[in-house]
């Protein structure tokens, strides 16, 4: 492989990446919510860009687009790369967007280097994944997996009382988005199956996947701290999200002796600092975390009569995250109990761990150690669109260092060096599942 | 001392308490915010009601007033006994009316029983207590003490932007208000020195006063939980007040491991729990309480990157206070030094304990035994006016027991008999320092 072509193409990306960041709503960072003016150019902008880059682009019927490479062999499965290209309010312009803009670079020097592969290739751009405009993540991939079936449109609404249908229609979606995307084949003027941009279909799902590898900025301090260029997926966390309410006695703090005391909010403390012990004494990667924390009446002078707080609790296995959990809902009870408070723990969201696979986390090992590149196996404690396809098919995840370990923050970066790294590692993974 | 009589003015008190409880803003329970319209009827109500009880009515710029039995003695000195008429938001009835409605059936029984007494004695309705309406307490109490001179209410306003200064005047108060009380002086009817109801003073600072006795519901649940009737209280404990800022950082709860984390609700709440084992540890009649905790960025899935809580901690004596203090500031900052914390801890509010007056102490003790009540000697951790009059004059404080130590709730309650025992103790101190 040439070096010197290889840059070029990593700056190539960089810059696509750079584009796509100025697809923003005013403000701080990096504003791209889903179904909104500013997604629906930088969708658009996608679609001629793999077009460009040579590939046949089709949309679907929620906003995913996928550029394809078509393979020479008769058979219609599909090795998929991406991301997602909807961010969080105010985040980065990595977060998504660097796997997405990898994908479309990736396969474009795949094409220019190799040719026609022998397996199809895609790169995706995933429509949502945060869930930052309406109450629901991964709409996207969740879509194409069949974790959805685009019937929880009508349901779900944005904090303006928009529902996720109103919204897709109107970005022109559901079947109507069809004549931009011809614009967009014919701007891009490519003949033949490379450049066609086919019409949606009638649902998003898709049964074709054969293998799934998404590049992303690990948005953790590990591989900072721990002085590695890539971070070879193993799991992706499972995660539970538990909301707290304890009660007590709300009471004058000035006349009733500690002794005669229910605070609600002494007993949190105590519960939140066993937590912390508790998680710390378990290891890594299992990670628990209270991120919200209010007091009732919350008036300096009165014992707290109540208080609620969050709990989100993740671990790479199904049995750990269990036996964690339940450990914790015994403690928190036990302390309750001898404090004479009530308590409440209600389960707002609980997702199983998503090992990755390991024949192709130990392909991108031996691609890391060929590269000459430090790498370490870990854990994704984030959630990602990747564990939607691992109970489905082969799926795997590499990671780059985040600056500081930022992230979801106007902060969050990765540099040059890092990133091509990352797409390098991307182009060899996909050469050996592709044309191999 | 005849029961049947004690029990006609018992009644009489009582149903004065209803009557002023009738003086409320809408909403549950009693809202007598100061300077409002509510607030200003029953002040009126109740110059009527003292000059009907034979008392000399006198008002000051600041609109608290004082019912005057005056003595035979050629001596200006006064023997004074209230409580405040102002309410918190949604309180109860008993908070300061109950020392006001008895302080005014006190005199009323001791003129009717006794005549007139050798040194003066007067009644008193202090405007505000509470802080409810405006950011300062006192405001009546520390008026007649000195604490303020009335300059503070230019620069002080409302939630709604009304400066104090602008609230008294809307009231009639400033010297403005003299004709509401010739008003009510020609409606109580009276002549000779009792019914005068005097004009208002330039200055509400008085400095007559030879002793102050006040009348209070407890506001906690030592009484009731020590099954006594009376409290006589030997201090009103200092207090601070502070606001704690602790800063970590802001991270992924998913992709940041437990021992990279500078969480700073975790180091709260250690802080916290060591704050109430101290305060246990120390004994009564410490108590440290915090009332308000809030976490920022307060996100589910995002570890604390600041917390903000408040601290109120009394005792009765200053030089144990100051100490706890120090210890606890001392411990905040180990804690937050051991886990990489920034930590802040500003006193917004600081009080001196109020010893009351040991020989007045005594002296309730024997009325005590005398009348066959049993009672306790117990510290006030609730501030009173009785703390302003602590350190210029011999001050006291007589407490009845508190259902379920609950107050400033609509929930606030004291039993007829109960609130019949104080009034019987506070005729009798009255008696004592008045007539002997």
């Amino acid at each position: 492989m040439n070096t010197r072509s290889l840059e070029a193409h990593a700056q190539e990306m960089l810059d696509l990446l750079e584009e796509l960041a100025a697809f923003s709503a005013p403000g701080s960072g990096v504003t791209r919510l889903l179904y909104t003016p500013e997604w629906s150019s930088a969708r658009q902008f996608l679609c001629e860009r793999m077009a460009e880059a040579g590939l046949a682009v089709r949309t679907d019927r929620v906003g995913n687009v996928f550029g394809r490479l078509s393979g020479s062999r008769q058979d219609d499965k599909v090795i998929l790369t991406g991301s997602h290209i909807d961010t969080v309010i105010s985040g980065g312009k990595y977060d998504g967007a660097y796997g997405v803009a990898a994908a479309v670079t990736a396969l474009k020097v795949l094409r220019e280097r190799y040719g026609r592969p022998l397996r199809n290739l895609e790169a995706v751009s995933f429509c949502e994944e945060e869930g930052s405009r309406f109450p629901l993540t991964f709409w996207g991939s969740g879509n194409v997996t069949g974790l959805y079936n685009g019937s929880e449109a009508e349901a779900c609404a944005d904090a303006e009382g928009i529902t996720l249908q109103a919204a897709m229609e109107a970005c022109g979606l559901e079947g109507r988005q069809a004549e931009a995307m011809e614009e967009a084949a014919q701007a891009a003027g490519a003949g033949g199956t490379a450049g066609v941009i086919e019409a949606a279909e009638g649902t998003a799902f898709r049964a074709d996947i054969a293998a799934y590898v998404e590049l992303h900025i690990e948005q953790g301090i590990v591989l900072e701290q721990s002085a590695q260029q890539i971070g070879v997926v193993q799991a992706i966390a499972g995660q539970r999200r538990l909301t707290v309410k304890v009660g007590g006695a709300a009471n004058h703090a000035g006349t009733t002796p500690m002794p005669l005391r229910r605070d609600a909010l002494a007993g949190a403390a105590e519960m939140l600092l066993e937590l912390e012990r508790s998680a710390t004494l378990a290891g890594d990667p299992l990670v628990a975390t209270s991120g919200r924390l209010e007091t009732f009446p919350g008036t300096p002078n009165v014992i707290p009569g109540e208080v609620r707080f969050t709990l989100d609790i993740r671990h790479s296995e199904a049995e750990v995250l269990d036996s964690f959990c339940a450990g914790v809902s015994e403690m928190f009870y036990r302390i309750a109990g001898l404090r004479g408070l009530t308590l409440e723990m209600i389960t707002t969201l609980s997702t199983a761990p998503a090992p990755m696979d390991q024949g192709l986390c130990r392909a991108l090992e031996q691609i890391c150690l060929n590269q000459g590149r430090t790498y370490r196996t870990m854990i994704s404690g984030a959630g990602h669109d990747a564990q939607l396809f691992a109970p489905r098919c082969p799926a795997a995840m590499i990671f780059v260092p985040s600056r500081a370990g930022i992230s979801h923050s106007p902060e969050e970066y990765s540099s040059p060096p890092e990133l091509a790294a990352g797409l390098e590692v991307l182009i060899s993974i996909l050469y050996e599942l592709a044309y191999k």
